[in-house]
């Protein structure tokens, strides 16, 4: 989606460059990080990401999350030449996931807004997960890594701004997972959040999308080469993980999407193959992502970020069931955008959400994005997404 | 989704009674089957079951044709005590798959019709295919099967219909696949068919339908056991085909058909598990369906049948990509019935067809139900079915 076009001089205008992550311990033995769900974490590494300058007051933060299958490299150009993660070598190719809105000049305009952006717990892209060695028993934690959540991912950031020194946010943005945390952080800590974008997203993942992480998940745990998670000494469960992230892809795009990029067009114009490899685009297309994708994640992270997923429900948290009484907790204004053909994160569960904030007496900006990408507009529209954090961003202050 | 009481005397008065399959000898070696792809089976037997009475002049037959999954019991109770094959032994447990519309009074009434059902060229219940024995070989056929089409199903029921005396059908009736085999009667032998009936279906699979079944397919064949189809001595690949039959479930259901039946609501009410075993409702569901249907069907078939699928494109067959021109070949009253969840199968491709068949100066019957059982409607939505296949087969005569 983003350029392939290796950095250079001459596009250093509007990009924030070469970049280079950041790792910060926030849990240790001493001072060990509490989960939701009761167990402790005696280790806790976390990978971040910072583009343009902290103003002195410390009044110009903007917080990005990444969805699932992010990292904390949002915008400009991986400089790790030795990346520690052989994972992150695929970085090199190509900008941040959300290079197009991240730069000077751009929408989240690195002249004027500090931005940060880090990795999730249980990730595999530098943040402590079940990729990594668990201190108490030397070996990799594999499923002994306890289950994370979004609630917990939240805390994991208001610590990590805490070291930097940080207090509130000017915002906090997020899409598709990443708008449950930007969701979470509203709810969470009110009174530090003075913006909050949620793009296509919703306050809880809805049966469908429960459906689809469970099939991806019992692909992954039925490959006989995930061995119950202990597979980092041997091959990956790579074919469970392909197919769960081919499941996810179709989910990415919509029909309509898809058709206008592939129809039924063969791979090989000239001839039918008759039979079971690729024979049209869309397979190929689908085989890539597959592929691409066991390069650069991990089996077991995919479970427990697709968990994470599962378990949030805004209203449940934060409303004993009523998202009205949850979202009065809401102290920030709120941006929220559906994508006209996101078929997961639907606008009716958008709506759902901005109408469920104004209800509970707060200000919300809601636009229905008339877009052929299904959830990935949130990536590719740039156009739209960023006339709409521009004047989000450059508009009224908190109430 | 039918009723799993088992067929008694009481029940009887509805229902075809106790059925038995029969078999049938379609090819040999001195008549050997030509395939739409050029290759020819030397051997061919297909299992099919009737119910009702043919009248004298043979005017009264009905042709019903079954979707992906489905097989030649259509009605009734199967009286086989001893099956032949042992994945047939789940049928004990319920009456055919479309029990609900075929019997005496029924819409598809076994008082005036003579019903049949044959299983497809392909398939592994009873009808030759990857997991019959290639008498050339001795061997199991597996991936030396060859391609089987749409067309090649039709013509196989043509010949089918020829040995058992039959030259017209008072109609031809299918769902989702099977509505794309009547599509394909009354395109390819416009002369012998009255009435045609097309259910949750299209003239072509969508791009997301492709990409789907593509996924199916990569799940089966990167199973280890699925040993380039060759398993049959040995384990079958039954997480592959578990994860292709949950990804299509998810498909023949809708999200608000699933919220309803399932929300969030969890496995065990009282608890969180907070891991990956099952832990919410729907993840049950899908886990029983996977695990339910490895035991009743071949994974080489699964192969061979979306493949068939995947080809099919009634306006490239019949109208050099022309969906109108294709049409002009109909000459019976078409029902075309879609259901407004149907989210693979959609409305508005069902509509195109109806449309296309106007065009082309055809007379359509086009009816959009609405329902929240996604495709599955078109099984479920037993009333609205049976009201309109009822008044559709008792209306006017072939023009």
């Amino acid at each position: 989606m983003t350029s392939k076009k290796k950095f250079t001089e001459s596009n250093s205008k509007y990009s924030v460059g070469l970049t280079t992550a950041s790792t910060i311990e926030l849990a240790n033995n001493s001072s060990p990080f509490q989960l939701e769900f009761g167990e402790r974490l005696t280790s806790m590494i976390v990978e971040y990401e910072t583009y343009g300058t902290l103003s002195k007051n410390k009044s110009n933060v903007i917080l990005i999350e990444h969805a699932l299958s992010g990292d904390a490299h949002a915008a400009g150009w991986d400089s790790n030449e030795q990346a520690k993660h052989s994972d992150r070598m695929w970085r090199k190719k190509k900008p941040g996931w959300w290079d197009t809105m991240i730069g000077p000049g751009k929408p989240i305009d690195t002249n004027k807004y500090y931005v940060i952006c880090s990795n999730v717990l249980g990730s595999c892209y530098g943040t402590t997960g079940p990729k990594s060695i668990n201190p108490t028993t030397g070996k990799f934690y594999g499923l002994s890594f306890p289950i994370v959540t979004i609630s917990d991912w939240v805390r994991v950031q208001k610590l990590l701004l805490e070291k930097l020194g940080i207090e509130n946010l000017y915002a906090i943005i997020g899409g598709s997972l990443g708008g449950q945390q930007a969701l979470e952080w509203a709810l969470r800590y009110p009174e530090l959040v003075e913006r909050c974008v949620i793009l296509a997203s919703s306050a809880k993942l809805s049966t469908q999308g429960l459906a689809f992480n469970a099939v991806g998940r019992h692909s992954i745990m039925s490959d006989p080469a995930f061995k119950n998670g202990n597979y980092y000494n041997d091959t990956a469960p790579i074919s469970g993980l392909a197919v769960a992230r081919m499941i996810a892809h179709i989910t990415y795009l919509s029909e309509e999407g898809m058709n206008k990029k592939f129809g039924r067009r063969l791979q090989d114009k000239n001839k039918l193959q008759h039979g079971f490899d690729i024979e049209f685009e869309v397979e190929s297309y689908l085989d890539y992502q597959g592929k691409a994708f066991v390069e650069r994640f991990d089996a077991n992270s995919y479970l427990y970020i697709t968990r994470a997923m599962d378990y949030y429900d805004a209203a449940e948290i934060w409303g004993e069931g009523n998202l009205i009484e949850a979202c009065k907790k809401i102290k920030s204004n709120v941006l929220i955008a559906s994508f006209s053909s996101d078929w997961l994160y639907t606008p009716t569960q958008s709506k759902e959400l901005a109408r469920a904030i104004v209800r509970a007496g707060n200000a919300v900006t809601f636009a229905d994005v008339k877009s052929p990408y299904g959830r990935d507009a949130f990536l590719v529209e740039t156009k739209s997404v960023g006339r709409l954090l521009k004047g989000f961003l450059t508009g009224g202050e908190k109430r």
